[in-house]
């Protein structure tokens, strides 16, 4: 990266961009993530107090940050495709991706000097537009595709990289789905970031400098910003809600249920290629909706649809948001009161047996068609141990008109499936295990 | 809209979302807009604190809102084609609109039933992904464009809608600016729609209840989503930074500078047609950033070309972010500090016959651009009281490779002016004086 010249100028290692806040930091609200409580004095009576959105996200661990955090409101995603066939850029970008990620998901800047610091005469490290903003409890996820493992292209039939017998057996491309409608240059790539914060400037500032320090190694594939979180992953987060009005999440894994998640959503020891374990695989689906056919429909088959209430969530055999669903009942009609169709019925664990995920989704604008319409819809984003077990199957349960009777509402622009390593420790990077 | 097909439901004017809010509200810190305080208890340490980034803003007044509110952080804009010829039709749009919007700027459904109420065997009148949402600052400004007032197309030689002698005379097409590379597609529209809220979803939820209350009278020409504002127009907001990574606004009008606002910013009497007295002219323009290759930029030359230091903020003829600009103080180089093609001078009221600007733009991400890069930008918003003497002049001094040295890094991609009228009474509808 850029070398020091100006004698005089010492490295600010670790610059924390808060340290740039004026008095009056971010808002009234967010007084950054550290300290807080009452202001001491007589005359001050508004308090002063931390705004958990604001907050650090720790990086190191067990697992990476993004996937068991409780779900940040803004997401900014980016594939990658490998640019050099080199090992060594490969390794290189994994560990200056990491070194920066940890940074930036602590508030600071990139690098050793920052946007603001060293020499004068070369770029600055950091693009600078997170410069004052908080942590916004930004987390950095990496996923690699299929395609980093496959045979390259010189004939030789060894794999891409030096990773022969890397390749998890999971990672398989997904199969075609009924009502598909991929576009190819919004699926796979060799490498995903997921960046997810509270403050959209925060994520878009991280990709952008993960996207800078990528240039010569690795390239933008497609990316996507998705503008508020459309599933509840917290027992502590109100279920928001979805382009089609509805409560979005409620009866997806919860962070808090521990069970659940290491059975669900970590792959665990002997599941594949030990550098894995620890780790997950991520299913994203760019998935457009007719969001104007859908305001069109009546409530009451808005409902029957879904399978639950539009006002409280509630399923429409009764009771509230989460109220277990009684897939016996039958309505006034004698017909089920949760229609056998209905999204639902179709997606629940006791019709694909027993399969759950945890969705991590994001509502989407793309501005507009050309038709006076909107381009809209739901960023779906799932981790999970085994996605033939676990995506695979409930997609198939759902895919198809004959099927869940969203489709008619629903089509699948973009797909992937990435295989997420296991968190690092202080001085590991991503996939380090890959390469010992 | 829709009529009430079943007895025993009754309307709920101005349903309230908050109302549907539970006790833990959207976020502990989100206690809705109204009333707030302290808890009275022994145990409660933590406050109920009022967020004032989801209090309601007031719709009626003497100006539409959303022009001299302090900006909020989200933006969704979107410009409209009438497909209607009618005069009625124009009308009845209007009426519905002032309506709607009205509404959902106080928190509340569109229409007299809402997202869940009325009839379930109609569709409901609201799309529902606000439900539960506080009200968020949302502002809904509209603006005409020429096109509404020209001459139909019809051989008979008289403006569209029966609006003969309404055309303002400063509502004229902007001129080329040297660089522009225009995408029609982008450009113009009878009719704009400005949505600015703290949360992107109720942003969203307004625009898209427009564009539906619009169908069959006026479609959406193109629309653009913004993450983050990037001007400064209150003295109690922090300067936001652009995505070059400079504080954005410092020397923007005010709203609190009231001889400014006045001078700058309303159309007075005498100024045109009498319905657009106490409106005022929007320019917006969507301008593409390279910020791959601004990122390349040294430091030095990033402050050179700006006239203003990337930390601080402060002019490069020194002092802090709100120092006075020195244009006559030299370098040790000998060279003036602010230098002569740098943005700031050639931006400054100075060198434009004392021309000011309101700008109200946003950040923007619209995904990659298939050659490895973000398409990313500003999406800039301004206000003037006269275009020509306030947007045209400065730009003209701006556009150009041997002007603006910031020019390098910029495509103008979309243009369009629009008059906003006034505000308006609790019984008016925006831009009624125009039909009397």
């Amino acid at each position: 990266m850029v070398t020091p010249s100006e004698p005089g100028r010492e490295p600010r290692p670790g610059l924390s961009r808060r340290k740039l806040l004026g008095a009056a930091g971010v808002g009234a609200l967010a007084a950054g993530a550290a300290g807080g409580g009452y202001a001491v004095g007589r005359e001050p009576a508004a308090p002063i107090v931390v705004d958990p959105d604001a907050a650090p996200v720790p990086f190191d661990g067990v697992h990476q940050a993004g996937i068991v955090t409780p779900a940040q409101d803004r997401l900014y995603f980016a594939t990658f495709d490998m640019t050099s066939e080199k090992r060594s850029d490969l390794i290189s970008l994994l560990q200056d991706w990491t070194a920066a990620a940890r940074q930036m998901s602590q508030g600071n800047d990139v690098g050793k000097f920052g946007a603001v610091a060293g020499s004068r005469y070369a770029p600055p490290e950091d693009t600078g537009e997170a410069l004052g903003l908080p942590p916004s409890g930004l987390t950095i996820t990496v996923g690699f595709g299929r395609s980093l493992f496959s045979v390259d292209g010189k004939g030789t039939g060894v794999a891409r990289f030096g990773l022969d017998g890397q390749l998890p057996d999971r990672l398989k491309d997904l199969p075609s789905f009924s009502g598909d409608r991929l576009d190819r240059a919004l699926c796979d790539g060799d490498l995903a970031i997921q960046a997810c914060a509270n403050d959209p400037q925060v994520a878009v500032h991280a990709v952008r400098n993960l996207v800078r320090i990528a240039f010569g190694r690795a390239s933008v594939r497609y990316s996507q910003m998705g503008f508020g979180r459309t599933s509840s992953t917290s027992t502590a987060q109100v279920t928001p809600r979805n382009l089609f009005g509805f409560k979005d999440g409620t009866a997806n894994i919860k962070v808090e249920e521990k069970s659940d998640v290491d059975d669900f959503v970590w792959v665990h020891e002997n599941e594949g290629p030990a550098w894995l374990v620890g780790g997950s695989y991520l299913v994203s689906r760019k998935i457009n909706m007719r969001i104007e056919t859908w305001d069109r429909e009546p409530l009451e088959g808005q409902e029957r649809i879904i399978g639950r209430t539009k006002g409280s969530g509630g399923p429409t055999s009764g009771g509230d948001e989460f109220a277990t669903i009684d897939f016996a009942t039958k309505g006034a009609d004698g017909e089920p009161a949760i229609a056998m169709k209905s999204h639902v019925r179709l997606a629940h664990p006791d019709f694909n047996k027993g399969a759950k995920l945890l969705r991590r989704g994001y509502n989407f604008v793309d501005g507009s068609n050309g038709l006076g319409q909107l381009s809209a819809g739901l960023f779906f984003l799932a981790y999970q141990r085994d996605p033939e077990k676990q995506f695979v199957q409930i997609q198939r349960s759902l895919a198809g008109l004959q099927n869940d009777l969203l489709n008619e509402y629903l089509v699948h622009v973009g797909s992937a499936l990435f295989a997420c390593p296991p968190g690092v420790g202080p001085k590991g990077f991503w996939g380090d295990k890959l390469f010992t």
